[in-house]
């Protein structure tokens, strides 16, 4: 519970309308799209950077933890108060300050919604490239925290190749700005790159400038079907390894397909043990030219089928099975391990044959689902944690597929960030003077440490 | 001079063969492509990380500066050893260790030469897509360390979208490692953006894993010439603002192209007050395509002539004509102020009347060269320092360019780093709370202030 002084100090700030700390706020708030919880003290809605310098004040002076959360979507732990204290909501910070598409640059508040700015932006004949599957609900603050992918990330690059320039609120209420609205910035340290997919254990993002792009002239959207995984994953490692980049290329393997399938009716093809949803897009010309050799890719490797999406309506359901494949498998079972590790795209059919081995080896439905063209694995492994036999064994599956990924180049996570989840398998992936030197970093900015512990560093 | 323990000890480790501190090897390492010096106490060429890593526990132990360098080639001083002390020369850890165009990444030492590694790729049908105009001979590890931009980085992106992966050895002697060989990786701080541009005062690089593209299959390069500046820059702005993404688009202004016909007799248009050499490339057909929407902007927004390059040879003496203007002013004069103030295209027009105004009001020859098409300007000031009253206008001439480019939206620097050159300048682009935290960072991580000392932190 907070001292009655601090809670008097921060209503006065935001007002008592934007002050939660019933049991119900407490509770809706003490977690996010990873399975573990964390109540917090106290729940705030700032709405300017203003406010947010005066919280940082009086939680620094009293040593009170803080962990911003945009819609909490995120799936490694991110936005859980581990050590309580309090959680600052950006949903009511929420505006578009500017877009621009002849600089090709809009500023926002973190708590836009990917898909608010992807609106506005469409109607200028420009998008924001960074797309993860949330992005109908999660907010630009949380994708920037996260460091956030996506299927077309593939093509045109995540998050932090989008942030241009940002404001943060430090630990101790002081307030920077760095970066700018040009593409080209060499201007001191690359702050907005550090401050991307720290998780806000940094500082708190309180304004984002982002580069925008114009909206491709055509897109073109293929399904190829295969009756093996192996053949499936073979397609993709001969493609990108051709140098073909297609704007995505996603991988389901038969549980997903039929899960989803299940619940969405969209006529996928049951028996098929492996599909990819392969899009290419830009100029028309390239888009045909692109997509025939990747078509003669498919069928070369082992295609059963390759279906074309031959309207915007086929091409919608597509992606609307591929979006909701995450959310099928999440509803399967009360808890939802989503892992994405990620290796170099040559080792993708080893990756997925290994993951396969180990669900087999402990007993576990593990579907598959992976932007495969950047090797960008999502194992998913649907559980209850209540059944602590069980749980265990999806521990030491989920161990055994980080240990995999390490041994094949790979990284411990390629999009959803470390958070709470990964920690305890960073030293597979990073040596102890590395994370000693993330650790002098952290400390140097938050001597305090109030800034999201307990996460990563 | 080095006390002649510390001699001893830095022999050692190197072999007498690669210590120098005789008076020319010292005089010869004093100096970048800036316009200052700084005179070191030794000069070292390492061979390894270990090499590395024993030279700054020495250093460390002993407060001595260490400056890292590769070929010398920046053009704002951070090569220069400002305070004395150790230069690490990475010419001869120049290795190539792994090309994987499979998986799309290379593994470089640091002194690998931007030219040698593109020569390597192009065999396998690949290339690395920073291209500063010194690709020739700067080094890897030097583009690093500035985050170098160059022509193709319109569409491409700077050297920090490349790095992939790092080896560091920090001022304490320790070897960290962070990063991979994956494009997607959000495990931990980004800390090779951080270390891309930090201008080796974080931590001297040791190894670099980049990412690779496949060569485009065609390419299409004109160049429009105007008998108006502003008119040149108008179709700047016009064709960025339209969302075409060429892959380059470069601005020379009347003086660069007569100066440079004048050395290099290529048959630039010397009546011109204004070209633009741009280049697109990618799949043929959309390659024609892009084209012709450019050359449609060019003539409705003025040009008085649009030549295309027919042939490869053609195409190569544009590109001559364009890298070589750099060299060319510089030899006008016995000193060269090369600034690389960067604003949003849509300032494009403002800047460069700006400039022409500065340089009437100071009464200087100031040639206007640009990375146009992302707003990276580069105002060349040909001058001679030991003329003082012609030193004093250059200074203040320096300083009204970047505040015009700060009223503009613009930054300090696109490409080529603060170092010694613009830290003066800092300010007018950073306010002192963010100037502060990146002094932070650099104390928390180098508290003996021995890497690079005296530069923009």
């Amino acid at each position: 519970m907070l001292h009655s002084e601090v809670k008097k100090q921060l209503v006065e700030i935001v007002g008592p309308d934007r002050f939660q700390d019933d049991p119900e706020s407490l509770v809706s708030h003490s977690y996010d799209g990873y399975v573990a919880e964390g109540r917090p003290e106290a729940v705030l809605f700032p709405v300017s950077t203003a406010e947010v310098s005066r919280i940082m004040q009086i939680a620094n002076g009293r040593g009170i933890p803080v962990t911003a959360r945009g819609a909490g979507t995120g799936l490694s732990g991110g936005a859980i108060p581990a050590a309580g204290g309090l959680v600052l909501c950006f949903a009511k910070m929420n505006r578009i300050l500017a877009v621009n598409t002849r600089d090709r640059y809009a500023i926002v508040q973190p708590g836009v919604i990917n898909a608010q700015l992807q609106k506005v932006l469409k109607k200028e004949g420009f998008f924001y490239p960074p797309d993860p599957a949330s992005f109908g609900i999660s907010t630009i603050g949380g994708n920037v925290a996260e460091n956030a992918g996506g299927p077309r990330c593939l093509k045109y690059g995540v998050t932090v190749d989008y942030v241009l320039g940002l404001e943060v609120v430090l630990a101790s209420g002081k307030i920077i700005r760095f970066g700018s609205r040009n593409v080209k910035d060499v201007t001191g340290y690359r702050l907005s790159s550090l401050f991307c997919g720290a998780e806000g254990t940094l500082g708190i993002v309180t304004e984002i400038t982002v580069r925008v792009a114009a909206l491709p002239e055509s897109y073109r959207t293929v399904l190829a079907v295969y009756d093996d995984i192996e053949l499936t994953a073979n397609t993709v490692a001969d493609i990108i390894g051709a140098g073909i980049v297609p704007a995505a290329m996603e991988l389901m393997d038969h549980i997903v397909v039929n899960l989803v399938e299940d619940a969405n009716h969209l006529g996928l093809p049951r028996s098929a043990e492996g599909v990819l949803l392969i899009e290419v897009d830009g100029v028309r010309e390239a888009v045909e030219k692109e997509m025939g050799r990747i078509v003669e890719k498919a069928w070369a490797n082992g295609a059963i089928d390759v279906k074309e999406a031959r309207t915007e309506t086929e091409r919608e359901a597509l992606w609307t099975a591929r979006r909701s494949a995450h959310g099928v498998l999440a509803r399967l079972a009360p808890n939802c391990m989503t892992e994405d590790a990620t290796v170099p795209v040559s080792n993708v059919p080893k990756m997925i044959k290994g993951v396969q081995e180990i669900a087999e080896k402990y007993k576990l439905r593990i579907g598959i689902l992976a932007h495969a063209g950047d090797g960008n694995m999502h194992p998913i492994i649907s559980t209850d944690m209540r059944d602590t036999e069980e749980w265990i064994r999806v521990e030491a599956a989920s161990q055994e597929i980080f240990e995999l990924a390490a041994r094949l180049d790979g990284t411990l996570s390629g999009e959803h960030g470390v958070g709470l989840a990964k920690s305890k398998f960073l030293p597979l992936f990073m040596d102890s003077d590395t994370r000693e030197f993330m650790a002098t970093i952290k400390k140097a900015v938050d001597p305090n440490n109030i800034l999201n512990p307990g996460k990563f560093v």
